[in-house]
């Protein structure tokens, strides 16, 4: 099985390095990762961005599986480049799944930013929004989708000191891919 | 054509009557604006989350469109959970358009949360994260697929002062949607 390999892993310092590792993990698996940075794209073109959206999307639809690194990028919440995928994914029926190396509730995360108040029983940050508080890790599309089309959202039971590096809820992932496929 | 309409209006004080107003622009170009918050859903049950995410799926799957709304919510980016209602409508193939209120390019709008510089050829946060820096408005997996499968985001020539009220660029997308029912 194929699976693509979604995460801002992509924009580390060793984002190659990183990639190789998830590729290696998925070998041990007897599973094919296909990591973003596999396709090479000149990034001095003018039209960089494009190829790179292009090439991602032909991984995507070569892909069977997405495993999507929802743990949290510049705020509360996952990537947006990488939710992008994961539901792209989920409208082409793939195999859907996702760990965050950041176990916190999404209301709890929040407020380690901005300060959340309680107005007409709901949650609300600084500006008036609402913040979402169903106990869930991160948005709800996200945390369903994965559910119902792969399996829960792994987390880790403690954060790890190195959230970007640490592969344990990934590997977690693999393991639930590679029973999808050889089921015991 | 049925349009679903995306975005972190839902969050917003007055989620329902945004909703209201999008719709009858929608109306006013003889399109109709599906808006999740049409779903009457029990938020005290213990699967309110599970029935939002079913029923926003529902709505997606009975929509031929989705005009998303991207302005940036709680950070740099735009809300992850409008962003996986896109990849979701493009990966089912459907005509996907987007707009944000905030027009500034994403590496100068995360220069605004956080010290952003250049190493190794790259821009980079302070935790040593590469900022994209394609000069797009946000990651390239939304704004290109937007461009490929709808039309280009549409963004505002200068921010405007209430970004979650201003419908001006929303009613762009509409008007994109309608000439594509119609073209004339």
């Amino acid at each position: 099985m194929k699976i693509y390999l979604a995460g801002p892993d992509v924009f580390l310092p060793d984002a190659i390095e990183i990639g190789r590792r998830k590729a290696a993990i998925c070998a041990f698996y007897g599973l094919v990762g296909l990591y973003p940075l596999d396709n090479e794209i000149d990034l001095t073109a003018p039209d960089a961005s494009r190829q790179i959206f292009a090439s991602n999307e032909a991984m995507m639809d070569e892909a069977a599986a997405i495993i999507a690194n929802l743990t949290p990028f510049r705020g509360a919440g996952a990537d947006p480049g990488t939710v992008y995928e994961l539901g792209y994914m989920a409208g082409r029926g793939k195999f859907c799944l996702a760990y965050s190396n950041d176990p916190a509730v999404y209301a709890d995360r929040v407020r380690r930013f901005a300060d959340v108040t309680s107005a007409d029983g709901r949650l609300v940050d600084a500006q008036g929004l609402t913040v979402e508080d169903f106990g869930l890790v991160d948005n709800l599309m996200m945390i369903h989708a994965v559910e119902l089309r792969g399996g829960p959202l792994v987390t880790p039971a403690t954060m790890p000191a190195d959230v970007w590096h640490d592969l344990a809820a990934f590997e977690a992932c693999v393991r639930m891919a590679a029973a999808r496929v050889s089921p015991r």
